[in-house]
């Protein structure tokens, strides 16, 4: 699992910096530290982006209360967008943000269904030309 | 040196985090991929600080032209400000922008001279009251 969420970080890292206009910085943080940061940071030097990379095989994604909480504690910090990036394998990336996903009993989740009804595409998250 | 280098960095990231007012990310990427990411990235909300970090055991830094290009390239495509924090062993830390440093046949360097001179502390860097 923490391959194929390195796997995710990198092809998205990658994604952001092709773009050219975007520079992105992945973090050493998660795990290594106490200190909640995201999996990835984007900029183009007027629009801060915190993302949660997530890579999945099936089609329900939970997240605990904890791990929202951090990255909107981080964006807030930091002055930047909380985003998650989820990717469905087979399927494809979808950007959400924090308060659009479910709540559940103990956390939040984030469905295929929900995705695809709330989800954004890179491009559009972006307002790139470049993608 | 490597781990002298990253003791460096998980030091200042703890200085920056601890003051509260400023979160902090440590960038996984030095090395892993062709992209130039600074050490640390810092912000405020409204500040942004690409630091790259060093720890030495003599009285004189030697950087090469791409490392501090890549800094300022980094820099710029973030809207981040450039920054070099040096440590010298049993001394302490100097923050020092790219353009204060002296410039030599192959690249910059910064004298033990050179940062009391034009080196600040990070206090001052971060204009913050709780350090």
């Amino acid at each position: 699992m923490k391959n194929k969420g390195t796997r995710g970080e990198r092809e998205l890292f990658h994604l952001l910096w092709n773009t050219k206009e975007w520079g992105v910085l992945r973090s050493a943080g998660s795990g290594s530290t106490p200190m909640p940061s995201p999996d990835l940071l984007a900029s183009n030097g007027k629009r801060y982006l915190a993302i949660e990379c997530k890579v999945i095989g099936n089609t329900n994604k939970f997240f605990s209360e904890e791990e929202i909480q951090q990255l909107l504690e981080f964006s807030n910090k930091f002055g930047a967008e909380p985003w998650i990036a989820i990717k469905f394998d087979y399927i494809g990336w979808y950007f959400l943000q924090p308060k659009e996903i479910n709540k559940t009993k103990n956390g939040y989740s984030i469905t295929l269904d929900l995705a695809k009804e709330k989800g954004i595409q890179l491009k559009d998250l972006l307002k790139c030309q470049t993608l």
